[in-house]
């Protein structure tokens, strides 16, 4: 063992340094199973033994990687052999619940679901949501800014935080546990480490904000005749269900064609002749009058020809039927494989031109075996675009790639809505982002990683 | 007229330049009307020019001071007779409103007011709202990350912008104006300019978000018989009327008394006999469905000995008597003359016994003079304290300002909820902050700003 690692040993102790078998093991990547290539993996225990460890690495030189659940899909947790990879595994504690002033401490390696639980368990709840609950982290989710379906009525993770804390490449530790919605007490510096992929220091602890528990959940799956229609839609629950709107997911036709009739997997809820689809859905404390109210509006969108057809959830099991018409990737992965699949976010006024001249140039590209499938939160104005050539070649990859990023640029559109940037969309970070804004994030990375350690070669180049 | 001002005239144009009485008529203190010392007033009417401008004074090492509405009262606004200020107030227009994606673009010298109205316009809102809305400026919204009496359902100014440009001290335009509710490309950058008070770049533009109007108002007025019954009161309205909840502003007694039956300014709605107060604000889209709710929640708050007796508007007139006994600041100022007026933030389970203890100590060192007033956004762990020994000597004020700020450091209070730090708040910004994010904050300024020519000495030391 080098003299590096045998530091980092005296800082953890031996169950907290992992090498061999007990890295390559691991994955850094769930789509492919990719392994670990990291010369070893360290578990602090604490933000103490991090700020030292990181300390160590910082005078040795030694680029640190850091992971959280590793449950991202833009290659943000890879690490070659040369690396370090720096785990909050064994930071997972909830270290103070405040029922009065509706926070929760945390350390970074907890996971969402420990946190979604921990909140229930007080007649509360952390709106955040995603898939990956059970493994992702609350470091993780911090470091990436996550989104989810909530993000209409909730915010992003960035707005679920109120205090954080960090340990900065040299092992400095930032420690601004925040409990208060209001702290206008010089710059936020939290901000720097939310979304930042682990590029400008790690994440070790938060002050979570927590919300009322919402007893009254109304669900509706509706057919919509167009685009146009889907907007004005959008508008109609926006303002009539202003408080209570919480999810407004549009499911474009190839995409609940697929998950439905075409592959057998989901109950037909509607029939299948419609261009578009929405996944409506209210959260609230009286479910008489919730449901009252959702159904109002809904027959509002039917006179007004908005929707041409509606399924509500009457049970927690319709609700779940319809939902997995949503959430079910598995069906995706297996009808469209090999499958590419992007995370953009657009203005909405621009969605349905920039998807038609997207399909149109993927059938002119490959007229037999291209095959496209869109969803996505519309309200956020964050598409998911899951593509097929039927080969999955770097060349294919790069000319998919090329169709998808590059138009969005017109639009102001961006190369990441919530999946973040890692590895694999650095190249196209230029079509979101202008010289200016790189060059200043660029300056940002060396004020605060001056000598480019911490996930290095992520978001952007070290210059 | 110097070189540098002959330079700047032939970017800006002769009505660009102010010079002096045009500058010393000018008040950089609204509370005080103390003149604007700075040697002269830049005026851009565009990005571009104020670019050209910014370049030329980088060049020079000419410091730079920026200013909204000057309707801050922390001195963030002062300048000197070596510093030049840029005045944004010839860069007021709505570039575009989009009532599809909800997002308004504007230039940071249009007034909050100005915005609002737009919004209302096209029956949306801008829910961001202060006693200051016709003078104050976007602009400076954004530089002191503005709050107000929403932020429990809306959050402060950093939640209202999607997207952000700004100008480095070198004249670099950094253009971030995303529409998007996500975006992930990259750090978001925009978290620098706001709430760093001008000290990191010049606000240009903005991109806000919208809100659905809420045509249904509730409010009441309500007495409460201990702080304990008033956090539980904060959590009941939270939960029962949790998508609804607007604000929920808590008075003292000290307060109610004073702005009621002891001024006789304002109508005592309730007897003036209860230690607590709160206003309570819902706004939602069903007048019928949110009147009934909002006073069954009342009536249980009622049973449940939360609250003693209550006033629940009926009219538009009757809402405004209720605001008015919180928000007539001028009252307060002419019965406290000489006034010193503070804007903390704390945990809420610690608030009463800060104050208490503030109370005790304030009594002991001007048994006969020393007087507070205690209100603010109870739900946002933020209090307003107005206190007067009846001198404002440099001597008194400081010792007051040692009674108020210092304690908060054991509850992980805050210096500053809302108003920012200024010059007025610097030598306490350590009460709030540890040494390594102060380091930090020092660090980003110095990044950013290398010369140290933007709004020098404001909110932290240049080092």
């Amino acid at each position: 063992m080098d003299k590096l690692l045998n530091d980092l040993l005296g800082v953890v102790g031996s169950a907290g340094v992992l090498t061999g078998d007990d890295v390559t093991q691991r994955s850094v990547d769930w789509f492919t199973g990719a392994p670990c290539r990291a010369k070893a993996i360290i578990r602090p225990r604490s933000t103490e033994q991090l700020s030292q460890v990181m300390a160590i690495c910082y005078e040795a030189g030694q680029p640190v990687v850091t992971h959280g659940g590793m449950t991202g899909i833009v290659h943000g947790g890879v690490a070659s052999p040369e690396e370090l990879v720096v785990s909050l595994e064994l930071m997972n504690q909830i270290e103070e619940v405040d029922s009065v002033g509706a926070t929760m401490q945390v350390q970074a390696g907890v996971t969402l679901q420990h946190v979604q639980e921990a909140a229930q368990a007080i007649d509360m709840q952390f709106p955040l949501d995603l898939g990956a609950r059970g493994s992702c982290t609350i470091g993780g989710n911090i470091a990436t800014n996550a989104g989810g379906i909530r993000v209409i009525r909730y915010g992003m993770m960035r707005q679920q935080v109120l205090g954080l804390e960090a340990v900065l490449s040299d092992g400095t530790v930032v420690s601004s546990l925040n409990k208060m919605l209001k702290n206008n007490a010089g710059y936020d510096l939290k901000q720097l480490f939310i979304g930042s992929e682990g590029t400008l220091g790690v994440v070790t602890r938060a002050v979570l904000r927590l919300q009322p528990h919402m007893p009254s959940e109304q669900t509706a799956l509706v057919a919509v005749p167009s685009f146009d229609a889907l907007t004005q839609l959008l508008n109609l629950v926006s303002r009539e269900l202003a408080n209570s709107l919480s999810a407004f997911e549009a499911l474009w036709h190839n995409h609940y064609q697929l998950m439905t009739t075409e592959s057998g997997k989901h109950a037909p809820l509607l029939a299948d002749d419609s261009p578009f689809y929405a996944i409506i859905e209210t959260l609230g404390v009286d479910e008489a009058q919730d449901a009252e109210r959702f159904s109002q509006v809904l027959q509002r969108a039917l006179e007004a020809e908005l929707i041409t057809d509606a399924v509500l959830a009457s049970s927690h099991a319709q609700r779940s039927q319809i939902w997995a018409i949503r959430e079910d990737i598995e069906v995706l992965v297996r009808e469209l494989k090999p499958m590419f699949s992007y995370d953009v976010s657009l203005p909405i006024p621009h969605m349905n031109a920039y998807v038609e001249e997207l399909e149109r140039r993927l059938h002119s590209q490959w007229p037999d075996v291209g095959r496209l499938v869109v969803f996505g939160h519309l309200g956020d104005g964050n598409l998911h675009i899951m593509i097929t050539v039927r080969d999955d070649s770097p060349d294919s990859r790069r000319q998919v790639e090329q169709l998808v990023y590059p138009p969005l640029e017109a639009f102001g559109g961006s190369v990441s809505a919530e999946h973040g940037i890692g590895l694999e969309k650095k190249p196209y970070l230029s079509v979101s982002r202008t010289a200016e804004e790189i060059a200043l994030m660029q300056r940002l990375k060396v004020a605060l990683d001056p000598k480019g350690l911490l996930n290095p070669g992520k978001v952007i180049a070290f210059e």
